[in-house]
């Protein structure tokens, strides 16, 4: 197939291959300097073609957000899988079958409760221990008992095998400069390694030690003692990643296509077809230096890109964008032209679509797969 | 099929019928009184299902927002259909289709460009013009010069039937006081009214003077001179709605299934595996006397409804619960537990779901279609 973007139905979400090539290379050369494995969290992408290009040159395993996930990438040929968000007793069956299909799939826990009712199946389970660095969302605290005696339990379980520690310093998107980010990184990579050694000293075998946000990941400076890496929007970026220095609005590989729906040049404003659900309410932006509202208009081919077009409001089918640069050509605009969209955070975006618009040098070459849902 | 909650998977979007018939009498009985015609809008429930409801004891019309929800309509049997988003001349093509199919679909628009280009189609257009009645989104201004323009092109086609004009009074969920929406629910009638009664004046026949939101449905005092409302969201109501005093708690129909994934009492946290995707970004309770956050856990059975428990923050697969009230049973709380969530649009956050678990007298008892995506 390839078609012209004009034939497109909006809104849809479109892939710009050539960059999302060049942020995975980045990052897989990246992992391969500081020989650190790269395990890719597909909770962003949710695409088995997208997971092909993420985890070219290295070993072949990916991270996951959600079961469905987990199985939609095993019935896609993917065999080494880490579900990475804590497991509870009533997702074990589903679990359970996608191990019976020969899947190596980890589940992480960071519960006493859940590593007894682990101890007790008759399947035998792969765990990783979460641990909190810094984070505060999940995971045990490195130098708590609790850590401690979910290891023992998992430890001395017939059905299980501790695989090792798990981590995720999200912190860093909170971080307003480069060396922020470096520091949480050197958290995150400290607090996994040092909660693994206090297993070896129990005598508790680790073979894995896994940490990863995609801002860490970018530019932690040392990954010593870390065998994985879990990054995931670095594939597409977004328009907070660019607020981040983790790529630049150029870089973005994933964004919106939309048509302006009417004009109303008295009041600065436009709207176009991608209202609260084409964009999502994520408004992550709006505590950066550039707040970006609901998203960025930059126009077909990045011809309003200097315009600073930001969609101020949304509504469930309509982005009202508001421009006030004197020197926009109000008279170039009309009900029906295309304009791409820049995103705050593209992982919920994404999730708004049930496929990717392949382009490649401006034409439409293929569309590919997404699994949303649970 | 009848099976017990707790055979769920979680997350999962929850309806309770009986709730949801409430709600849906609520609005028809109040239409009836009116002697308004009811056109609920489906874009909140995309359900064939839920739209035979919403349409009982009324003349069958629905409204939707997309052109893939009025293609599943017309596949489901429903033959009027209003889309009220105004058409670009890119989707012409895919709108004749479902005209070909002897479907009643009427489009709008508020603009002049593409009043032209659909006097130029072959086949016929029914169209009703799109005016602003004081939410200054879309819409043309019904006092000037481009609504009469567009309403002469529309005349004039040989292949067009000028059908009327609709308009929404979305500004009312910005209302503080049931008395202001009142005034916006008066405004809105008044408006179209009288738009109507300018081409009336100039010899167009209108047939149709659509208005309409949940708001304005629910509390106008008069629909005198308008023909139909066009209603969506009361269907299920949220948190938001039931700040507004549109709808209570006890009355929302539609809420998340979660499970309790992780706990910190120490910082009076716990996690759900119900995050951003979930139960959408949408924050529209911030700005109301009782912000909830991403949403509130009420508990399973609504035992915690009392302790208000906010989701405080949302990752991609998270949502963090905070409490401090000193009576909560902590002691209680387990990993693994299910709660409900209600949430603070719904809208937003049932998009995120292919279908429901129809609920009745706490057994699941079905599951029923959403048509997402455009």
């Amino acid at each position: 197939m390839s078609k012209d973007v004009h034939d497109l139905s909006t809104p849809c979400l479109i892939l710009d291959k050539a960059k999302l090539y060049n942020n995975a290379q980045r990052l897989a050369d990246r992992a391969h300097e500081f020989r650190v494995n790269l395990r890719p969290h597909l909770k962003t992408a949710k695409s088995h073609e997208v997971a092909r290009i993420a985890t070219k040159s290295h070993f072949g395993g990916i991270t996951v957000s959600t079961l469905r996930e987990a199985e939609y990438f095993a019935e896609n040929g993917f065999t080494d899988i880490t579900y990475a968000v804590c497991i509870t007793p009533n997702k074990f069956a589903r679990a359970e079958s996608i191990v019976n299909q020969g899947i190596d799939l980890k589940i992480i826990t960071d519960s006493v409760e859940v590593a007894q009712a682990l101890s007790e199946r008759d399947i035998l389970h792969r765990v990783l221990i979460e641990i909190d660095c810094g984070e505060h969302r999940t995971g045990a605290s490195p130098d708590g008992d609790q850590f401690m005696q979910i290891a023992r339990i998992l430890n001395d379980a017939k059905n299980v095998e501790l695989v090792g520690v798990i981590t995720h310093g999200g912190h860093s998107y909170g971080c307003k400069s480069i060396e922020e980010i470096i520091t949480v990184a050197e958290q995150e990579r400290r607090l996994a390694v040092k909660s693994a050694e206090r297993l070896r000293k129990e005598g508790i075998g680790v073979s894995c030690i896994s940490i990863g946000s995609t801002p860490t990941a970018c530019f932690g400076e040392s990954f010593e003692g870390v065998t994985e890496i879990r990054p995931g929007v670095y594939l597409f970026g977004d328009l907070f990643q660019a607020g981040l220095g983790v790529c630049s609005e150029n870089d973005i590989a994933v964004c919106v296509l939309a048509s302006v729906i009417s004009i109303n040049e008295k009041r600065n404003t436009f709207v176009i077809d991608a209202g609260g659900l084409a964009l999502s309410k994520d408004r992550s932006t709006a505590n950066s230096s550039r707040d970006m509202g609901f998203g960025k208009v930059v126009g077909l081919s990045m011809q309003y890109s200097e315009f600073n077009l930001r969609i101020k409001e949304v509504h469930q089918e309509h982005g009202e964008v508001y421009c006030d640069d004197a020197n926009f050509p109000w008279e170039q605009l009309k009900v029906g032209d295309f304009v791409m969209v820049l995103v705050n955070h593209i992982c919920m975006t994404a999730a708004m679509y049930d496929e990717y618009v392949v382009i490649d040098s401006g034409k439409v070459i293929a569309k590919w797969s997404r699994i949303n849902g649970w």
